[in-house]
């Protein structure tokens, strides 16, 4: 067991570099929603989940479950949003709780001009940096990740 | 600008695929440090560290430095790791601020299994999975990135 687990030196710095190369990435990609758009990765999520749907409108509790997200979390960037006027609420339950929630005009502006810039900075650090056949690799390992690991 | 930035429905399901698949990786490799080691990766991060350094002790503010964490999440980890025995104080500032630490002998034998159980992980979930060129391939772009996105 401990002589097939231990990793070689070069399968050391691969991960190394893997996870240092992904930490870089995910820090860069969260840094130009934020500087361009004025929007965290967690905004960012919310937006584009609204767009996606009927009318830019959800239901929090649907919005929850998609996000996977605890319920306080959830309450919390929404009230923030509302707060920037990027969505407002469209029902309330018991005790004036937010119950519905929609895209404002500026939400939906901000959404768009920030899947543009989404999109040129993956551009940027994959698809112009990889060949079709490290496309696929790295899709391969992805997919195999994915069907291994994802609940259910 | 939008022309150009846009990406293909298949370059949007590589990044999604991609970035699902870091996210189930990373949290299954710290279920399972936690599950068979009873660790935190922040705490697997410091022993490590400690392992590494000479006589399995260091300065508190070199390892902060190394860490890239900011002060007071340090202080509060190294309180926890010292109350559950991993590690111990060896030099004391002024109000009795811990300014060295050191491994415990149950702190270096925790590191130790960790260690193999974490290169196990990693073999399972990565070497396993893909042959030399998708190997080659998943190197080359974490090292371009880094080269690009590392600061300094």
């Amino acid at each position: 067991m401990t002589e097939t687990a231990s990793l070689s030196p070069e399968e050391w710095m691969f991960w190394d570099e893997w996870m240092q190369a992904q930490r870089l990435l995910t820090k860069e990609v969260d840094r130009t929603l934020q500087r361009d758009f004025g929007i965290s990765k967690a905004e960012f999520s919310i937006l584009v989940m609204l767009r996606a749907a009927t009318g830019g409108q959800m239901r929090v509790t649907d919005l929850a479950g998609s996000l996977d997200w605890e319920k306080g979390r959830v309450a919390h960037q929404l009230t923030r949003m509302e707060r920037r006027g990027l969505l407002e609420r469209t029902e309330a339950g018991a005790a004036g709780r937010r119950t519905g929630i929609m895209l404002t005009p500026s939400g939906a502006d901000v959404v768009e001009r920030a899947i543009h810039g989404h999109a040129a900075n993956i551009r940027r650090f994959a698809f112009d940096r990889l060949s079709p056949e490290q496309t696929a690799a790295i899709s391969a390992w992805s997919k195999g990740l994915i069907s291994q690991l994802a609940p259910g």
